[in-house]
Order: structure tokens, then sequence, then C-alpha cells
């Protein structure tokens, strides 16, 4: 990164989740993992649970080859600066970026990620939602078993592309604090852990409606998780005895996570869509100086 | 606040204590205690540990009233929205911003806050740290003692304007991961609480070198307290005979805080000094329509 640069920026959140936003449409910009850790961090920089680069896929030799027909690549990074795939609350923040800026007219739009393409439906109205295509969930079938502490329960594993463990409870409070990941067992379920998702199902099981905690590898208990809420809509829809493809519809929830809601549907298809807020904050530039300094 | 707004902000960090910096010269914006905390919410804002307002204080009848003399006032605000009266790391940022907006000339700068008139040394070199007076300390001499667990240890009670208990420890680690706030005896010598330090004396004591950790009242364990360092310094300074009356010249100390290095004297008056980094991260400003939205 030269000394010289202008680094523009926008900080954005889906339900809590935060994110920087770096537009570099003709994918100019060297960002080092050591930078996108530096802007991320909380208190010495910008602060983000991540970092979305905003690349045009014409101009990124891997997304144009991947998706010639999406037009915008989802660069993202997690807040230490490593190279991840895909992030649902990201994605409807990257899209309503897009709207807000003009750079698409919004609808229905197509966007590149290292998962693969997205399908994102962007309303007009920047006060409606954001959907996501979210993949089909895997259902393993297996009986696993959640330890937080000295109590345990049983669980119910789900693949979203990455590994959950879904317990439900009859109160959030039931697992404590949840200042360490909980155990998993048996080990072998879960060669390289989980998120593990603490559900209580409404009181009216007709109402479709649930509410979880998660705690997510890597980065403790956090205000939203989105493959999360899949799987935790897709193992409450089991456990309801709710399927798609018997029923002929859509099987719709409403998941509320610590830092919003989500509206979470399995189609008839199999594909999971998410549909939640995505909320830009500020724009600005970040300080040539400061990210020019050794630090 | 309307919702035509444009509000300009920056965003700064002294040892990683970190500030949104609203320019409201002259004195025109209403920043309730809800939308200080909107914007200070480290996810669904801007984030920072609290909001420094700037504002010429010939604008502020309270600030005009008090010190004719300060060309500006720092109105600052806790991250929940509350006054607060002054933060030394915050009117180092302050102090820097006024500087790289071409606000202020540099060298001597006399800065109002609720406290009272900081004398404030800002050198022309953004590289070289910000000096600010801090008052005076005052040590009770009481026998204290703070417990985190299972241990307990004896404490230096001392008075920088808010109180603090200064615990000798042979390692940082010692008094574990300061989840909950220590536990302070007699209750009668903290009827408000207390911020705690814990601090290792450098294996030299002629090089008067300090390393801290510190748990806040209300805030937890933080990356740095600028009251903190000075009580420490004076609390190390007294353990080791220092005293300026007595040799007649400043006792100076370097205080490593887990966000950064400060530099605290004590001057030949009983004035605290405190040298430290001041760091402008970057500028922009807050999306008028997630300002103005209800929430």
């Amino acid at each position: 990164m030269t000394s010289s640069a202008t680094v523009p920026f926008l900080k954005g959140h889906g339900t809590e989740n935060d994110f920087v936003i770096i537009p570099d449409h003709q994918n100019t910009l060297d960002l080092p993992p050591a930078v996108v850790a530096r802007i991320c961090d909380r208190r010495a920089g910008v602060g983000g649970d991540g970092l979305l680069r905003v690349v045009r896929s014409e101009a990124h030799p891997e997304a144009r080859a991947m998706a010639p027909d999406a037009e915008w690549f989802m660069d993202y990074r997690n807040s230490d600066g490593s190279v991840a795939e895909m992030c649902g609350n990201g994605v409807r923040v990257f899209a309503r970026h897009l709207g807000a800026a003009g750079l698409v007219e919004g609808g229905d739009l197509r966007i590149a990620t290292r998962a693969g393409v997205r399908e994102v439906h962007l309303p007009k109205d920047p006060a409606e939602g954001v959907t996501v295509t979210m993949g089909r969930p895997r259902l393993s079938g297996a009986e696993v078993t959640v330890t937080v502490g000295e109590r345990s329960w049983p669980a119910v594993q789900v693949d979203m592309g990455n590994p959950h463990a879904v317990v439900f409870v009859d109160d959030l409070a039931e697992a404590g604090p949840l200042r360490d990941a909980p155990a998993l067992s048996p080990a072998q379920a879960y060669p390289e852990g989980a998120n593990v998702e603490f559900v209580v199902v409404g009181k009216d099981p007709a109402s479709r409606q649930v509410a979880l905690r998660v705690h997510e590898r890597g980065s403790g208990e956090t205000r939203s998780c989105g493959t999360g809420a899949c799987a935790v809509m897709v193992a409450a829809a089991r456990r309801a005895g709710a399927e798609p493809v018997r029923d002929g519809t859509p099987v719709s929830y409403r998941v509320d996570v610590p830092g919003g809601t989500l509206r979470v549907s399995e189609r008839v298809d199999g594909q999971i869509e998410m549909t939640g807020p995505a909320v830009i904050v500020a724009q600005g530039v970040l300080d040539a100086g400061w990210l020019a300094a050794d630090q």
C-alpha cells in the first residue's frame, strides 16, 4: 500500500454483524492481512467483524473466470486479515452499498463470492430487507452432544457449508455466559469444531418463530450469524415436521438473533433464502498517514 | 437531530482508547444520549469508547463563562451517551484533530473541559506525543486491599479526580482474566468503587519504567486509562522514594499500558503531566438516513 493512497471506506452492518467496506472497483489496492487487521481493529482502527472489498468481476481474474455474468465480486476478509469465502450478513450489506452508491439498479442481482455466485434480491426501498440465497442444508441425523460447564444437551448436526450444532432449550439463559467454546461430542462428528446455536421455539409452533444465541468458532458469542440462523431454521422446521418438498410451498421462519431479526425460508428447490436488514452507517476516507505508518 | 443533517465525524485513538470526534464549532448539534450511544455502538454504529464534540468556547455559554481564554471546548460523552468531565487520552486526540484540521497552530494550547481548563502541548510533528496536564494526585495513605477470586493484595489508594487502587505484582498475569470488578476493602475507602491497576515495576528501578493492566469501573478491563497511568506513576514514585519537590526536578516514568506507551511526569509544582500518542484514523460523514432512522 503506497503512502500517498487515499482509501475510501464505508461502515455498515446487518443484524449487528458489522463490516468495513472498501470500494476498489478496478482491483488496484493491495490489502495484505496486516493492513486488513489494522483497519478492522475496533480501537486502533475503524473496527469491524470483517472487511468487504468491492471489485468489478471483470477486473479480478479469479472472479471473472468463475462468474462472468456477476458484475461485482465480494472479496471478503476476516477481521484478522485472513481470506474467507462468504458471509450471509456481509453480502446483504455489500448489495445495499451497491444500490446506495448507484452501482446497481436493484432488483435481482448475482454477486460473485469465493463460495460461488449468490443470488440477491435488493429492494429499491432501503428500509426493506435484502434477500440472499444461502445454499442447501445437510442434516447428518447423527446424535451429537453439546456441553457447557456441567450441563449437556442433545444437538442437531447441520451443515450450511460450515458445521453447526443446534440445541433446543427452554430459555436462552440456560447455557450461561458462553465465555468459552462449548464442548462437542463425539469429537469425530466435528473434526474442525462448529458454531453452536441455542434456540427457543416460540410458544405458538404455528407462528414459526425462533430466537437464538450463537457461539461462533474462533469468535466467541456474537450478535448474529447468518449460516447459524439458516441451520436453526432447518432444524426447527424438521423438528416441527415441516418440509417444503412435502408441503409443496416454501417453509418460512422468523429468526430472532441478538442483533436483530432475520426471515429464513426453505424453498421448494431446497435452497435456503435469508432476508434481513442491511444498513450503511457512515462513509469517508482512511487517513493516509495512519494507513502508511509503521506499527 | 433533523433528518436532513449531514454530520461530519472523525475517528481516532490514544493508546487504543478510541473516540468518535464530531466537529460542531458553532454548537448547533443536538446530540441526545440515545444518538451518542448509537454513534458509539461498535457494531450498529461507528464505534468508540466515547465521543468528543468540538465546539468553540465562545459559542458555548458554559465554556465561555468558565474559560474565556480557551478557544476550544471538549464536550466529552461516554459511550452510553452520559456526560463526562474529562478524559486524558481523549484530550490528546482532541488536540491532535485541532492541529491536523488547521484549527490551531500547535505549541501550547488551553482546552476547556467540564473539569476545567487543561494545558496541552501539541508538537507540530504528528509523530510526536501530545502532552496534557492531569491535575494533582492525592494519596490517602490508607491501607486498602484488592481481591480477585481467592487472591488478595495490598493496594495504594490514589485519587486523580477519580479513585484508584494500585496493586504492585510480580507478573501482570497474576490477577487472572479480570472478568469481574476486583473487590475493594474496606468498603468505606471506596464508596463509589475505583479503577484498579495491577503494576509490574521494571527490573532496573533506576529506569523508572512500569507496566500495568487496568480494570475500569463500569467498563471492565481496558486497553488504557489515562488517570490510571498517572495514579500508577505516583504510587511507583513514592514506593521508590522519589518526589519532585524533594529532588527539585520533575520525576518522570515510562508507563506501558496494554494499548501503548505513555510518559507520565510529576512536576515540581505537583501537577502530573502525561505525554502520549494521539492518532486520527479516518474521517467522513455519518449517513443521514441512518442517523434519522427510528431504532
